[in-house]
């Protein structure tokens, strides 16, 4: 199979949103008027961000998710996507299924694959979206997505759906840590299928001051909030563990407690808003059926603070996922 | 070095032209009024597409260039890009080379990073890039962007610059080909230092009826013209061969032949237009310093077809490169 026979079969579809999709030297989009375009990136390379015999099914759902979860953070509209794939070979028993876990997603989002390269070389994706988000197309410096920089003090800290389920997946493949079949389970489709938040981040437009996703652990991404808004945190240690539905199963508590503060891989969004905005906040929770908890509160002195019950300062045991410097549960580290 | 140093330290710049740059979750950008955006990605792998120990500061530079040369191709004006990599180690002694050859390129054509990735793993470079071109806000679909799409039957046929000079100076690197010093850096120089013809693509606007750049050698390219446009073409071989430079030195006929018309990695723009647009093609030639060549015509019959000066047709060697399937003298293949 060429290349040019690889993309015709797997990777071209009609692309009606977009002026021009798969097949030309450059793919041609346009954002609907008084719309701005969000763009991020992702890169994953097998053995650093996967397993390398990974159901490719699962990795093509990933590929697309984490990425999907960047506009999320953003309050982005999911529009168009490109893809870049190195293939040791190209392989229609590995190309169909990944395919497939990629098209299931991009359907659900409406996001259509728009162009893209395919290359012989060690495995590995690199997927770059582009969603839509409100902004005046007078004044280019004005937009309404959602922003790591927003943050203020008093400001309320939520955070999605659950923490820790994709670390505590990993570490159990990996045969560091015996967790049972139904929450193996579990914590296993957390890691291999992830849930971009692309709901919850739109109906969060105007009513957060501040997003970001966890996709290096709670603490690192917070942390990006806290430091482009130039503002501190305390977090309620309690409410933040009680993100975890299985922090009650007999699990380890210091890797718990790892796992759920800087395991990565969870793509939830932490944010922030305005108390005055917190039945707001609760109304897009359910407007997008998404849970969200409350863990803590910005203050102005800067630091990111976790504490007790009784509001006794808990020290920190991790911080977020590095590429190049840590030592943490995230897969990338994990793996290597 | 981590991640986010790396990041600060080599690939954060102040990007005015952007709504948002590097340090969120998206970056955000914003087509002028009536403008839309062109996006094109690419992925280059050590050992594929350039050899592994490669001057860092010339893949910087290629990394980036073979990218603009998709915009040029379109007649897109560059306006941003994204860069994900994966590097085996956070080098600074090859970051620092490898990012200012990427900031020189980039500041040439008013090119703003706005965001990426980086991860450990097997060397591998993937940027898109972002162009605006001309075209109607309130009907998505109608583009002023050049297509592969638009020739038609008697139109001519034009390539810019030089054919072949990069696929010469892989064989002569690769020990398969002895060329004489002054030729060889000059080859070199091409292979690893290639020029997108932005400036000759945006001069095209409104006078190619049909644009393609060089990159996997001219008759595959040619090819997706023809393809695309559902059409045919007969070129002038001799016109062909006069596109490579140093054809007159003495290069064994077959390899400069194979070189010339299927090596890649030209980055030259393959174009057609109407004979009523000769002028205005050499103008634009002119316009942006480029030189042009007109190599054939444009027929109704499919097929593409090599003739001498006789109108004689001639048999063909090779066609373009294809990363799954080829033979040639294509970088990608020849490093393999």
């Amino acid at each position: 199979m060429g290349e040019f026979e690889l993309i015709q079969r797997y990777f071209t579809r009609p692309s009606p949103r977009a002026v021009l999709g798969v097949g030309d030297d450059c793919a041609i989009v346009q954002a609907a008027p008084g719309m701005q375009l969000a763009i991020s990136t992702d890169m994953l390379v097998a053995g650093r961000h996967f397993f390398p015999d990974v159901d490719p099914q699962a990795l093509g759902h990933k590929a697309l998710a984490v990425n999907l979860s960047d506009l999320a953070a953003c309050g982005a509209r999911p529009l168009a996507f490109t893809l870049a794939l190195a293939l040791p070979q190209a392989d229609a028993a590995w190309l169909e299924p990944f395919a497939a876990g990629l098209w299931a997603l991009a359907d659900a989002h409406g996001c259509e694959l728009i162009g893209g390269d395919t290359t012989r070389g060690p495995l590995n994706l690199c997927i770059t979206v582009f969603g839509e988000v409100p902004g005046d197309s007078h004044a280019a410096t004005r937009t309404r997505a959602l922003l790591r920089s927003g943050a203020r003090a008093g400001d309320d800290v939520y955070v999605s759906g659950s923490l820790g389920e994709a670390a505590l997946g990993l570490q159990h493949l990996l045969g560091k840590l015996h967790l049972n079949a139904p929450v193996a389970a579990a914590c296993r489709a957390r890691l291999e299928r992830p849930t971009p938040r692309v709901a919850l981040g739109l109906a969060l437009r105007g009513v957060a001051s501040a997003c970001a996703d966890v996709s290096d652990g709670l603490l690192g991404d917070l942390g990006h909030i806290l430091e482009r808004s130039g503002v501190g945190a305390r977090l309620d240690t309690d409410a933040v563990l009680a993100c975890c539905p299985w922090s009650a199963h007999a699990i380890d508590a210091p890797v718990l407690r790892q796992c759920v503060l800087s395991g990565g891989d969870d793509y939830e969004l932490v944010f922030t808003a305005a108390p005055a905005h917190a039945a707001a906040v609760a109304a897009a929770a359910q407007a997008s059926g998404t849970p969200v908890r409350r863990i803590g509160r910005i203050e102005t002195q800067t630091g990111l603070h976790l504490v007790d019950a009784h509001g006794q300062e808990v020290t920190s045991s991790g911080q977020g996922f590095d590429h190049f410097a840590s030592a943490s549960a995230h897969t990338a580290e994990a793996l290597q």
